[in-house]
């Protein structure tokens, strides 16, 4: 249940993709218990769920990170998906297939702007909190996805042709949400600093209907904690 | 020399990645000659020469583009390049190594983001003008960088999951300056319009002594036709 390795990194530093969720908390919470030096990295993609932000820059001073850097990408113009095209509704069931909450390419971005201040910073890991089990179906949360990444960085960049490794850490990976949360609770998450909802208000309250409240909501109730989301209906 | 198949790709899609230079404005006439119906993608990426910009423009309506769509993307933040970082300066004699010109991670961002778009268009190929020969160091010029991100790309997307295929075309990797510079007269592009200098004035004026300068000089002298470009000081 616990996989975070105990050896010490030093000063190694690491960058950190940053949602302002429950699973990039707790992948922050494991780089730091590894003993990485923390630079947070946040998108304001023009995410319908803005209150993300907030929640990504709450856990970032939580967690006293060397920096936490957000990056406006305008992905509105390309379109495609419910996350960042308003006339496009979140659905509020389970649907088949990939959902209309899938970002062509996300994380493929987010990796690629991680990858550049990686080699800027001369860090040696990129973390990133995609998890293949509670997933929602979207393509870039795969293992196999990652490794393709991971091999694509190291030829992109100086640090590859100079000969050291870039690792992209997928600590969740093959944790489930209750034991995500009970990782991050061993670490001193605070959960309630956290916002996974695809249509939280500005407050940051939850709809507690998406996949993502679902998901979370399931995994207090199995983790057998106390679920501190703050919902818009209770 | 002429690298363009000449299969015609009737009415398939294929995003172009279009920097207002000689190489992606012949690259894109390679992409047209094919058959494939042409979709330009630029970026605003706080690039020293911004002229390119304008320059991208001219060529996009010359060529006349299904659509030609500009992203702003915000890579000062992550710093590390003379051409982002206005206290570094361009180097105008040849330099060991990669030069300071490199910005961090650039192809990857920028095809992170024609991804993103092929998804949306269901288009099934992205052009991008990268060149092994006369390039200028960088590590995400090489073929194996290019033939990585293809792989990855196919993990990435809905199309990938779905069992088509993406191909990153790299028509111009192979031939030197002068044999694009052929190509391109015989497919009708007008180097007037290009802008390659990576200091040029805001008028597109190139400066007649930087890499990118002295390559694309010597492709029209190697070519044996006249050099179209317009210089600072002459």
């Amino acid at each position: 249940m616990m996989p975070h390795d105990s050896v010490n990194h030093g000063n190694a530093k690491a960058v950190v993709l940053l949602s302002g969720g429950l699973d990039s908390a707790t992948c922050l919470a494991i780089a730091k218990n590894q003993g990485y030096q923390c630079f947070g990295l946040s998108f304001d993609y023009g995410q319908r769920h803005y209150s993300e932000l907030h929640a990504a820059a709450r856990v970032a001073e939580s967690m006293q990170l060397a920096r936490h850097m957000v990056i406006r990408i305008d992905m509105s113009g390309i379109g495609g998906s419910a996350l960042t095209d308003m006339s496009l509704a979140v659905p509020e069931h389970k649907t088949a297939g990939i959902p209309i909450t899938y970002v062509p390419a996300r994380n493929t971005v987010f990796l690629s702007y991680a990858l550049a201040w990686a080699e800027v910073l001369k860090a040696n890991s990129i973390f990133i909190g995609v998890n293949a089990l509670d997933y929602s179906g979207y393509p870039d949360c795969r293992p196999e996805f990652i490794a393709a990444f991971e091999h694509m960085a190291n030829l992109a960049t100086r640090v590859g042709l100079e000969g050291s490794q870039l690792k992209i850490q997928i600590p969740l990976m093959q944790m489930n949400k209750a034991d995500i949360i009970k990782t991050g609770l061993s670490l001193g998450v605070d959960y309630s600093l956290t916002v996974s909802c695809y249509q939280a208000d500005a407050e940051g309250h939850a709809c507690g209907r998406c996949d993502s409240c679902r998901f979370r909501s399931k995994g207090f109730s199995e983790a057998g904690v106390v679920d501190p989301t703050r919902y818009q209906h209770r």
